[in-house]
């Protein structure tokens, strides 16, 4: 007990050192753990619960918006994945490759899925021959392989997990108004389910998807400053569609090269949930993705398994019959304080304790995980107070985020001032562009922030290049980024 | 539209040909597709929709009794694979290697797992330490690569999805338990949600998992006569603890090798539905795994639009809101009969025709996909009969497939007798075997039978061993299988 007790109190503190933090909560809470393969990770139980979670949330809505799930093979022969020239020359630096099944050395390499765009072009070009067979609406929940140098558990891993939607549309127009609906699915499930704010914009030319005509991307801003790119939707046009010949009769009975989008969000979302709500304590999870939302916790005294237990059950029982994941934690070899630790770092939302004092008074200590607020509950209103106070939660995490969120956005016109708030304190810094890839690139370099998004409503107030001075039509944001 | 219908009506009849008509089916219901990745096929939506109910449906049951989710890599390393010297001889020969990460030739190269006993119990002996870590009992559902060299879409392909779950246990009588527990799910999962019967029993030593001490099945018949292995449960022994070095203090105070279980069914229940309860016609879905229960198909003629369209509406909405997964085809490019057909081919247990005369009368046809019956419903009682009508097919397609099996399955004494029922119309054969191993390859060897299973619960009335008349303790169940 010595061993676990000093487990859950080693939390490195988060102001002190926030990458030794993240990993500590990491694998303190169980999300996570190293393995033997290098760069690969264990999801563990209570890790993969929340990613449970959020796949139900984003599946639902992927789902209600007129998409189907499918698989594809996650074996990619290197002669498809040529196919398309920026596509390949972008991820063949990062791929994994099958060299033999078996005892047989294989006459083609395949490569591991660094995303599935070869493999699903090549049988959207078999099953799309009308305008009739369109769109074509697909998204798979799979494994992902992409051979990275440096990584970090859920933020950048060799193998990871993400869903990617990929689309094929009869014009420029309906891809186009895909590639947003999606970028908006994302935000408002993000925003609405996670609790995590973000900024919503266009990439520049050097950050966008290799292969794509242009990028979206939601970007979350982390409590250490840095950016996290939480999603990204891309507009394909038609450079998949010419690589892998996606033709359909038109209406008009001319043959066509069709439109296409891809999108996905990773498990990297675990990550920007740990870093946006986490504290000193640990873990805090928003109510919508905890896979536990309700902690009870006996607090033993002489007679307590009479008196107290029967209630605990009681209340777990009706806080079940309202659909709430609600746990006991009986466990005799614990003291309650060392629960109470336990399930903080765990980020558990709402703990409830129940003692002889509640048993005699008819009620529950409710205690927020997120302020450590204590209020007392009446038994009779349990089902009424409970899914009000876990409301509470969601939404004043999401408050709490959004101010943080925009206390640090700077908007910035002076080159100095920018490279001091990138060096001192992070966050976003909104400043005018040109709109020259030099410009960015040298930016880069010289404070490692890179644009994350031009807004998707620009203020069309021109300004001067925060860079090089010169005319520019916009501000976008710029931030050090995972 | 020509090409269309001659699409559905292309489905070779299962008496001709029943392996042709089983890939027609795959494909023409869009269950799945060939790729250019050779022995790997997609799972097109309407396949993974159906997937997706089967794992409803067994997730359920796997958190239901304890277990929870995880990821583990899918990348082992060689040296790892190698431990466990049965099990490394066992799948060696169907590995795929991965040798090259990006630019860089892998010291040691990676086996995409072909089942993850390795990978979790390298973690296994970092996370026990005490009998309080235990009982471990994980699930994880992933893909799996095994270099097969014939191939058929759902039954054996290179890359397949399953369900693997790896417990951990203090005592073999546990570990024993635990596997017997995961076999009735199993059992009861199939027989009452996939409506496919099933017998159940224990594996011989040939046929057993490699690294197992026993391994337990549920063995199900195809109408072919061929006898499918829809799950397996294995008792680990201690083998992968020695080998892994997984040891725990137990309460006495002494450090024991733990016991552990694995259990796996994958994608190939999909080709177990297809070849149980379709016919000439196509798939024919069980209601608890159809992922669309109600096909509504308006019956057009002048004013339809006005008169039959609303009721369409309204009797899809009431259906959807008992929580039916109904759909209504309004496309106006093809006729009602053509939509018969590919609904019928799709498998939908249940259809609805609504025309002038039912709105009329207020009520709509009703056509069973299992049996063609046609009976009129009242729409004032939709609520209530259609879901009595979807648990009538349900329980008839388990009846009639338990016929089947039990028509099928043959007492048998004489070897001469046995090798005419192999040779003619196949089916389960119960006869007695001595238990030498010798007999079971002899008469795999001369008519590609195998034992399938020892009956959980023996008769316990000896007699002769079908091949060499030994004594013989009991029969076994015999048959050719996929």
């Amino acid at each position: 007990m010595e061993e676990k007790e000093r487990f859950v109190t080693e939390i490195t503190p988060k102001s002190e050192d926030f990458s030794r933090w993240y990993t500590d909560v990491v694998r303190r809470a169980e999300l996570a753990d190293y393995t033997t393969v290098k760069g690969c990770m264990v999801i563990r139980p209570y890790g993969y619960a929340t990613w449970e979670k959020v796949q139900e949330c984003l599946d639902r809505r992927i789902k209600e918006t007129g998409h189907q799930n499918a698989y594809f093979p996650m074996f990619i022969p290197e002669s498809l994945l040529k196919k398309e020239a920026e596509h390949v020359e972008g991820f063949a630096p990062q791929v994994a490759w099958v060299t033999q099944g078996g005892d047989e050395q294989l006459e083609e390499r395949l490569a591991i899925r660094p995303t599935s765009e070869a493999i699903i072009c090549s049988m959207y070009s078999k099953w799309v021959r009308s305008w009739r067979d369109l769109p074509i609406l697909i998204n798979q929940w799979v494994n992902i392989v992409r051979w990275e140098k440096e990584t970090r558990p859920f933020l950048r891993t060799r193998e990871f997990l993400w869903q990617e939607g990929h689309t094929v549309h009869a014009t420029e127009k309906e891809a186009e108004e895909e590639t947003l609906k999606i970028l908006e699915v994302y935000r408002d499930f993000i925003e609405n389910d996670l609790a995590i704010p973000l900024i919503a914009g266009l990439k520049t030319e050097s950050e966008k998807f290799a292969g794509a005509l242009k990028t979206y991307a939601v970007e979350a801003l982390m409590t250490d400053g840095k950016a996290l790119q939480a999603g990204t939707s891309h507009h394909l046009g038609q450079h998949f569609a010419k690589a892998f010949d996606i033709k359909f009769e038109d209406k008009d009975q001319k043959m066509k090269y069709a439109w296409q989008t891809s999108w996905g969000v990773t498990t990297r979302l675990v990550g920007a949930i740990i870093m946006t709500h986490g504290d000193d304590s640990g873990l805090i999870l928003p109510p919508k993705v905890a896979p536990i939302h309700v902690i009870i916790i006996p607090i033993p005294a002489a007679g307590w398994q009479k008196k107290v237990l029967p209630l605990v059950k009681e209340v777990e029982r009706r806080l079940k019959g309202i659909e709430l994941r609600v746990q006991a934690d009986l466990r005799e070899v614990y003291s309650p304080g060392w629960k109470f630790s336990e399930w903080e770092m765990r980020g558990v939302p709402l703990r409830l304790e129940i003692g002889m004092k509640e048993v005699a008074e008819k009620r529950a200590v409710a205690v927020r995980r997120d302020t450590g607020a204590k209020m007392l509950i009446s038994l009779v209103d349990l089902e009424k107070e409970i899914p009000l106070l876990l409301a509470e939660i969601q939404n004043s995490l999401f408050k709490k985020a959004k101010k943080f969120l925009q206390d640090n956005t700077h908007t910035v016109d002076d080159y100095d001032k920018f490279k001091e708030i990138i060096k001192t304190k992070g966050g976003f810094i909104y400043s005018f562009w040109c709109g020259d890839p030099q410009c960015e690139q040298k930016i880069k370099e010289e404070t490692t922030a890179t644009i994350r998004a031009l807004p998707l409503k620009p203020d069309h107030v021109p300004g001067g290049c925060v860079k090089c001075g010169r005319p520019s039509a916009q501000r976008v944001y710029f931030a050090k980024a995972y």
